[in-house]
Parts: C-alpha cells; structure tokens; sequence
C-alpha cells in the first residue's frame, strides 16, 4: 500500500524537472515512510482553487516549487471530481528553482530539516500519528478519535463505512442520503458537489455554502425545493471525490442548514454550513 | 549546466514508477555533484542493444531497476541516431522492485553505500575525475590525457573540435572526412553509422566491424568501393550521434582498416577494428 502510494506519487510530478527534481529530493532526504507525501494537492482558497506540488497532511505542510513561470488558472470544472481539500490553518513553504543546483539543494535541505524538526515536536508532544494506509480511513481509527472535523480532512471509502462512523451497521449502502441514529434532525447526505447529469451542484471555495440547483426537470426541481422548504434538516455532508489515486472517497464537509433567504424556486437551493465538527459520541444510546 | 543535466535525467525515467523512485532515491542519497548520472543509457553488447536504467560512467556502474515484466526488445532502428557506449568491463547491478517499499530502500541504500565507497577508493588512488560538464568533452581536457580510449568513451560536441584533437586547429569544418597531422594514412571519418539517406551504414554490437554501403547509385557504389580498395588507408572513427539531451557528439569508436575479403561490388565496404587506443602525442612531429 505504501509502495503504491509513494511510487505513484512520483510519477504524478512529471511535466515540470525542478519539481520533480526538488520534490524527489525532499521525499528521499526525510526518508521517513512513516510521514504521508500527497504530490499535486487541489486546496480550496477563499478566491478560488490551488494546486501545491508537495502536501504533508500530519504537519499541514505544503511545498511549491516556483519555477519561474506563472502557474496556469485551473479550471474548476476539469477538477470537480477530484479531492479538494480544507487548508485554512496550512502553512506553504516556496522553493527558488530558478537558481543553479547547489543552491536548489540548499533550499530543500533546509526544508528538509525543518520537516524532522516539527516531526520531533510533535513526537515529543505525543500527538504524532505515523502515517497508516490502512487505518487513515478506517471508521476505527475515525471513531477512537471521538471527533470528526472538517479542519483535519476527514474521509472514507464508501457511503456504508460513513453510515457506520456514525453509528449504523451497514454492509452496503446505494442511497445518496441516510439517518443518523439518535439525531432525527440530522441526515447523512453523500453528494457529488459539481454538476452532473441532474444536479447543478457547487460548493463555495470557502466551503461554507453549498448550492444545489436540480437540472433533471422543472417540475422535479419545484418537488425538491417544496420539500425542503417544509423540512427542517441539517444535512452531515461527506462530498463523493476522487482522491489523489483516483479512487472514489466520501470526504466530511460539516453539517449545513437550508439557506431559507437564497433558495427560490429560480436559483435552487442554498446549504449553509453550522458546524465543523461533530462529536461521535453522540449517536451511540 | 549541472542543473539542467540533473533535472533533464530525472524526468526521462517516467514510465516505470518503480524506477523513478529507486533512481531518484539513488541520486538525492549519493547527493554528489561531482559524480555524474546518465538515466537510460544505450549500451552494446555482443548480441544487442540493452538500455540501462541509470550509468555512472566514473564508476563504469549500471543499475537497473526490475519490475517484474520483461524488458521490450529494443528495437535497433529506433536508436539508431543515439549515443551507444562500449561497455564491456562495466558493472551492472540490479534492484528487484517487486518486494515491499522497505525492501526496495533497503537495496537501494546497500548500493549506495557502495557507490561512496567506490568513489572513496577512487580518490585514495588519485584518479578520481569529478564530474565537469565543461571539461569532460573539452579538446584541453582530452589532449591533457595523452591517449584516447574507445573504453573510455571519449566524445567532442563538434567534428572541427575532433580535428583540433588531432593537431588541427579549425574554426568549423563540415565534411564527413579530415587529415590527422603526421599521419599520412590515416584519416578522421565522421561517419552516422546507422542507415540514412545515402548510405546504408551499420556497426556491430562490439564495435568491431563497420558495414558502408551506398544505396544513393550503382555507379557512386562502384566507384567509392574502387576508391577504397586502391588506397590503404586507416580510418579514425568518431561516429556522429545525439547525447541523452539530443545534442549531436561525436564519439571515438577506434581505428578500422578495410577488411578486403568481405568487401565487394556487391556486399559493399568492410571495415575492421584493429586499434581502440591512440596516443595524441604522436601527431605532434
């Protein structure tokens, strides 16, 4: 799992040299398997999307390599079913490659050995958690933790292990939406945030309104706009994404409330998110 | 020039992800400018081509990465334009990827350890030569050496440069032939010894023979197969070919003479290697 992962990664960083050179660098120079590297992470900003080359999920650190050209504005809709991740506290740090190779070197090894340094902080603290492919999303590991919060970019591989974080045993699950047990106000919906084929669906960069406008026909678009304007649900949302292997995953987006001023019969319908973070211990009796 | 080097090589091992991770691993590990890294490198050997993975021409060391599939065969025609070194007393060794990322490290760290040490050894004798991308196909450079060395795979970016080896002293020269100074019988030959418009031209996976012939008329064959077995003449061999950047060098392959049994109107010129070695010093009177 791990040769998968780190040999992938890689292969991903190709098209520019410097990265591929500088990335390559500091993944063999930390030569530590138990620190997770994501190559080419899509993060949500306020003004829009970002894709950084080097991303450490366990010290919420991001590497670009600056190659002396502009980066090319992505276009959200070649990305809308990828993972696109909350990095609102994240720290990026910039490499210079438009300098010769010894003083590339330089850079990376001072990254390098600041990325041992927090390691060992955070080992000295007691919070750092070596990187597991098998328990990272796992409902074990998630439900040990007590807490599920958007900040620490919460995900699993299927609707029926989400439906069973939050308390259900389930074995499969085909459905979009789910209950949580001892929360009847609450519903689990996993939906696709990007327009397909009957939604035109879309989150804000922010992440704090979703938009949902139902393309499929008028009169099943009023339908759905009546109902949930009877309704008084918070929807626990784990967005349908692709991760960075392009497997299908569920990623925890917080818990949203209906915009009741923005929905309209014209506009569709406005989420508003209300929570971050939501305690597991809460739907067991 | 070291940067550009460094980072172009990286990014020709894509397609195999285990090899960009173990050669990257390899080079960020031994992290030595002075010691240079040639990703696929072709090579002759006495029944074919073969392409390493990576080559550390001072070490006369070969790594290859096995994936567990079999090689493709290379196909000759492909790369015929390309540089293929002799490689007959290098070492090769090799990394088996189909074991767990650990295990993989693991191997790549014993030969790394290697490679230090080797180049430990090399400076305790004396005769480690860093890497220079500026010497190391520099006319000065070669001549300070006193004698060229088919095993030593010497190469000039331009056939005036070769000639200037020789004793000349040329601003540009562009013909497919010269004089060397105090040998009246031997001439430089800048041949591409792989078939192109007028000549069908091929040398043997050793090295040893040279296969020419004239496909332009049946009377220019004539006529040069004429020419040839009237003089007697050695020809100094430096093949026209592109480095693993696509520039154009020109490569010491050594001294042929004509092998008069095979060559004939209708198999076309012979020629047979009898020198791989040649002391410069000798073209000064």
């Amino acid at each position: 799992m791990k040769t998968l992962h780190m040999t992938r990664q890689l292969q991903r960083c190709k098209s520019k040299r410097f990265e591929l050179y500088a990335i390559t660098r500091i993944i063999h120079k930390v030569d530590d398997l138990d620190i997770k590297f994501v190559t080419q992470q899509y993060v949500a900003r306020p003004d829009g999307f970002a894709l950084t080359d080097l991303y450490l999920p366990q010290l919420k650190l991001h590497i670009e390599i600056d190659e002396g050209f502009h980066k090319q504005q992505i276009d959200a809709d070649k990305i809308r079913e990828l993972d696109i991740i909350t990095a609102t506290d994240h720290e990026i740090k910039r490499i210079d490659a438009s300098v010769s190779i010894e003083m590339i070197n330089q850079q990376v090894d001072q990254i390098v050995a600041g990325i041992q340094r927090t390691v060992e902080e955070q080992k000295t603290a007691g919070h750092f958690q070596p990187w597991d492919p098998e328990i990272e999303h796992s409902v074990n590991y998630l439900q040990s933790r007590g807490v599920i919060r958007v900040s620490e970019n919460v995900a699993l591989r299927t609707s029926s292990e989400v439906c069973n974080l939050l308390g259900h045993n389930y074995k499969g699950w085909q459905r979009s939406s789910a209950s949580v047990p001892h929360h009847p106000n609450i519903k689990l919906w996993f939906p696709k945030l990007y327009p397909n084929e009957q939604w035109f669906n879309h989150i804000s960069y922010d992440g704090c309104e979703i938009h949902e406008y139902c393309i499929e026909s008028e009169e099943k678009k009023r339908k759905f706009i009546d109902k949930n304007l009877a309704e008084n649900i918070q929807q626990m949302v784990f967005a349908r994404v692709k991760d960075e292997l392009g497997q299908t995953m569920y990623r925890f987006k917080g818990l949203f409330i209906l915009d009741r001023d923005k929905t309209s019969y014209e506009s569709g319908v406005y989420w508003k998110r209300v929570a971050t973070e939501f305690e597991l211990g809460s739907t067991k009796q």
